[in-house]
């Protein structure tokens, strides 16, 4: 993060169009920072309690008191995605020296519905923080929401310097990763690596509705890993899913190729290559998930894995963290796996393939009940 | 756990045949509640190094020394699952006293296979314990990797008393959670909860085989959860995928049945009903994932979340964690997130949601960094 706010420098307020999650997240982020900050959204509960955060100051509340409302420098629309078009599109003609810039997770349609309306494409820039959380709403919102996060910025071909450079100045003064894609690379990218995982889950989870609880207790962490982003908002994927159908559809006819592909070979199983139709489609299973980096966004490695069994209790799991780090060895992951029916955690953790060995007796040696 | 051993009270010891990572784990389980226990495997090596770790005595090597091998009470077989059949035929001919079991992840196909062989069904007795690792081979094995799994018995019909008994002494003593379930009920439940997981999993992976990585490195958490076990073993799911084909392709209908659904939807998203339709599927995937039980095999329940951005140093993960147990609080699941790029780490604990604000609050007093 820069020490200085790159865009504390400029000469005007911020005013940030939608305070929900994401849209207050940035006016706290850059309250913190300094920067003047104005909110507006079409709920006036909403804007008001973004005001009551320390979002920055409501537009509302400041016309309603008779009080100036300064002319902003950068307008960030922080709206709902199938919004997002037609406010850019106002704001460039409200505010004719602003940078206009949107953070909605699809770019190109939004572009396009900019440029189609003639609108002033010199001063817009479209831009997509990866970040979010479960919870909506300005009251879930964090300052540092962005931190470490990717924030991907996309300008299009009429997109000017002075709008890359702010749009560039807010991701980096927010914390965040910056990456630089066109529009229509962008969309291509989520909807394999953000669109694709929501959809695959949710076609998955769906076949649970009907099966037996005594069934799903059976469930193991693969499951639950599985499904996991299945349980995301329904209003806001459809949305994102329409904005990006295209994209979106490309791959999924890649999938249905492949599912009528593995159907055929588990109609029989003992035909002619079967078996190796399986292996197959495994194997570049396999391939794809090796391509995925790992943590610090460093090369995929991989690293050595064990489980420890520890009882349920407030504390236990820290003090298994604290011995590790006594014992020098740095942690590269660890998850928390549930138990079915027994309160015993399952800590699996993750460390340098070179430093396993030594752990794991070491754990031992100090009374650890390493299972797996 | 029993604390006596049920098994230990049988008259004569456990002949484990196939002494892969499951064999030599159980095994080594059962030397530590000192049951006399016999090894075989079709490798002398895998056998001779089930032996040094001390998961039992090697059959080959009491043959080689011209010692007497004594006959078992309990052949448990746990070898791959295309030669499982064969090996239990054998076995209960060869050992026409003892009960014959196997730990195979399908189950009805091998009961069939048994019965058409004309083998005695009253003392054969199918089983599933749902455990295992990334590793495979009996280094790997552990005598705690049954611990708090679930173990699923299926007898069949004509499965007699003291099959069930010994199977389920088995799997209580090894310390796992027994469920018991007809063979073909067993079936349909895993191709659902285990193997269309995979499934799904593969698919998606193998999309991002030609993924650039600069996208990839784009990815957050949900692709990385729902790709995870596209990592597995494909010589094994083959033999899996191919031993279940029947109910595994009864749910991938389903699944192309709703891509299609999908697909028609996507390639018109502004046509009538188009939204409607993609907030069904969302819809049901999230009624799908709520019904997946949470942690102690309840049911499923919402814990409140948070994410703490913290350095990734050995240590400070676990003060976070002791902290968060001086405050009094019980961490119901947690999980570290990667950051692409940055060398910080988010811990994303779970907790009951009525400790939630006071725990929050807590954490940043004592200057902990609550980013979500």
């Amino acid at each position: 993060m820069s020490v200085v706010p790159a865009i504390a420098s400029s000469t005007g307020p911020v005013l940030v169009v939608g305070s929900g999650l994401l849209g207050a997240s940035i006016g706290l982020g850059l309250r913190h920072l300094d920067v003047e900050v104005l909110i507006r959204d079409a709920s006036p509960t909403t804007e008001a309690v973004a005001q009551d955060i320390g979002a920055g100051r409501s537009v509302r509340a400041l016309r309603d008191a008779g009080e100036h409302v300064p002319e902003p420098t950068l307008v960030v629309v922080a709206a709902p995605p199938d919004v997002v078009a037609e406010i850019v599109v106002d704001a460039l003609a409200q505010h004719p020296h602003a940078v206009v810039l949107d953070i909605a997770s699809v770019k190109a349609p939004i572009l396009d519905a900019v440029a189609a309306a003639g609108a002033d494409l010199t001063r817009y820039v479209g831009t997509h923080p990866m970040a979010g959380r479960e919870k909506s709403g300005p009251v879930a919102a964090r300052g540092e929401l962005f931190t470490s996060m990717p924030w991907v910025i996309c300008p299009g071909p009429a997109t000017g310097a002075a709008a890359i450079a702010a749009a560039k100045n807010l991701a980096v003064d927010l914390g965040a990763t910056l990456t630089v894609m066109e529009p229509a690379e962008h969309d291509e990218t989520v909807a394999l690596i953000s669109h694709l995982p929501q959809v695959m889950s949710s076609l998955l989870a769906s076949r649970l509705q009907d099966t037996p609880l005594h069934h799903l207790s059976l469930a193991g962490q693969g499951l639950r890993d599985t499904t996991r982003i299945a349980g995301s908002d329904p209003a806001l994927w459809v949305q994102i899913l329409a904005a990006n159908a295209r994209p979106v559809v490309q791959s999924l006819y890649e999938v249905r190729e492949d599912v009528e592909r593995l159907i055929a070979t588990l109609e029989d199983p003992a035909g002619d290559g079967a078996r190796l139709g399986i292996a197959r489609l495994m194997a570049e299973g396999n391939a794809g998930q090796a391509r995925i980096p790992g943590k610090h966004g460093g090369a995929p490695k991989a690293f050595a894995t064990f489980t420890v069994a520890v009882d349920d209790t407030p504390g236990t799991i820290a003090r298994l963290l604290t011995e590790i780090g006594e014992i020098g060895v740095n942690l590269e992951d660890m998850r928390l796996e549930h138990s079915p029916g027994q309160p015993v955690g399952l800590v699996t953790v993750s460390v340098e393939p070179n430093r396993y060995a030594d752990l794991v007796e070491e754990l031992q040696t100090r009374g650890w009940k390493v299972v797996q």
